[in-house]
């Protein structure tokens, strides 16, 4: 598969407009999107870092995952996403090799990417998504 | 400050060997490093990801920091890396804005690189070291 880039970093956080003091006004990231995703129970701050976005992830009431990875190790990185060309074939090819994926087919995520993630226990701990940009865009 | 882009992501590994084959075999990135630091009592392997390296850090006998964290936390991510023009003048920026960095000066890192940290404690869990190109190399 041809991996990009690292497309984002999702960062658990408390709180998003405490997060966005560090990365905006103390180390001067701009600030690229101001989310509140009501599906996903997520109030989420991106801010831009040379080609990777930073995903600030705030739990919103009801929220599990996130809420979940606070209350066990407290605030932190929580994901890393590679870009790849073709989420579906990437899939297929990680499978093939022996590791297993969260969905069999890719999801649509957030913002018409297709995404799917592995699993950290095969993954030495880190929880690895894979994206591919919404068909049409090119990023 | 004026920051450039991840310049690398640390991952504590429990074996640099076993990581590379996911990060390189499985997921197709180039390994553009294999060393060991025998002042930093580490074994590292790099891979390179778009414009961000992604460092895996094996803890050799005698290591402390990343021995600790695996013992604590286990295996993940263990910092991030922004490149910045000047890694001293961030310093100062930083202090006037009220965080406190590792050393108060920066240091001299692998590489020829002037390095500090931010403390994990003041920035949502998250380690983060400012680095700067060696003189007289651009990246």
């Amino acid at each position: 598969m041809n991996i990009r880039k690292i497309e984002h970093l999702g960062i658990a956080v408390r709180s998003a407009a405490e997060a966005e003091k560090l990365y905006a006004e103390a180390l001067g990231l701009s600030v690229v999107a101001r989310e509140t995703l009501d599906e996903m129970k997520l109030r989420v701050v991106k801010v831009a870092s040379g080609e990777t976005v930073l995903e600030l992830l705030e739990p919103l009431e009801g929220e599990t995952v996130i809420r979940k990875f606070l209350a066990e190790r407290g605030p932190g990185i929580h994901h890393i996403c590679f870009e790849v060309d073709d989420v579906a074939a990437a899939t297929e090819e990680l499978k093939r090799k022996g590791y297993s994926t969260v969905w069999e087919e890719p999801h649509l995520g957030a913002g018409g990417r297709r995404v799917n993630f592995l699993r950290p226990k095969e993954c030495g701990g880190v929880l690895i998504e894979l994206n591919e940009p919404a068909r049409g865009v090119t990023s």
